[in-house]
């Protein structure tokens, strides 16, 4: 396999974090898009390369597959500029990614998933209210350390800040309201400003 | 500071893998319990340690804080044999960590808090329920796999295991019937059977 390949789906923030990161790099990849909302991602062929049903996949050889988009980053980066060397600051890296696997994504991004991938605001509308707590508690953590960073960690752009910014950007898409986070929001224009910054569903060319 | 200082809740999974590491690197620390149950994990005090207001929290130099269970976990085991050095393999650890944090713990260990922790498994009846079924799937994801290996990557014991063990063989405590899954209770005695194996609950000697 002369280059990687990355099954993926365009909407995705998860899958958003891997591209992005690549396309930073300057790392070609080919892009094998997956339709989650048509059930591509259950399929035997598809569970064959992730028991676990989720996009994204990375095929880093021929039949080796990497599951977990933070997983994946952290793969990807290691010896760039993306990943620190030093030891306690990769550690908070992981730790950021950690909290937006845990704390954050899953009231950040399933919201939107509901209201603006599949437009069915009205069916979940209670699940999206559970939801808005804990996620306007995860914002004000971001906003918190923000407060007094450039950055999540040690003061430059690293895969921790990709992580969050996936689905935080696109929070509005899901009914948060960012215009209460100023922090938040000064730091979504900073990674934009980053070099080879892409949008979340930018079409790549091959 | 002297030894490393663990911010901690016997009961917690997430606190456990850090207490099983730390013994069987053979690495002294000093145990702070925080009881969870009655705020202490919220108070200014503890925040300033993690504004996410979680346990475990460790703290590696004095006023120097990691927090994320699995994060702690890299951090501590890099250079040792429970982390792989070969690149793909410790993918393959972070995979697994990562698809605990978010397709595993908070289905298999939140029951166990409300029903064996908590004490209100009827207050939280429909909650319970609700994770039930992925919850199973998550174990499904574990049986499968397990049945062609020992250990969850490269055939050895590595975090990824401990990752996995810290809720999963107390999952029978959140009212899941692990008697369904052969290879995970195989697995589980494997694990059990690693030279410094401690219990959960397992008070240590300072």
């Amino acid at each position: 396999m002369e280059t990687l390949r990355l099954y993926d789906f365009l909407l995705s923030g998860n899958g958003y974090k891997i591209r992005l990161l690549l396309t930073q790099i300057g790392m070609p990849f080919e892009r094998v898009e997956v339709d989650i909302t048509k059930g591509e991602s259950r399929t035997p062929e598809f569970l064959s390369k992730n028991s676990n049903g989720k996009i994204p996949v990375l095929e880093v050889e021929t039949g080796k597959y990497l599951a977990e988009s933070n997983a994946i980053m952290i793969y990807l980066s290691e010896g760039t500029e993306f990943l620190p060397y030093d030891r306690f600051l990769r550690a908070q890296v992981l730790q950021w990614l950690f909290f937006e696997q845990y704390s954050h994504e899953p009231y950040i991004a399933t919201p939107r998933y509901w209201i603006s991938v599949l437009g069915k605001a009205q069916e979940y509308h209670e699940a999206i209210e559970q939801k808005r707590e804990p996620g306007y508690a995860a914002l004000r953590v971001m906003e918190k350390h923000l407060s007094n960073c450039a950055f999540f960690v040690g003061e430059r752009y690293t895969i921790a800040d990709i992580g969050l910014f996936a689905y935080t950007h696109v929070a509005d898409e899901g009914g948060f309201d960012l215009t209460r986070f100023p922090a938040i929001q000064a730091w979504i224009e900073r990674v934009k400003a980053q070099p080879g910054y892409i949008r979340i569903t930018e079409e790549l060319k091959p």
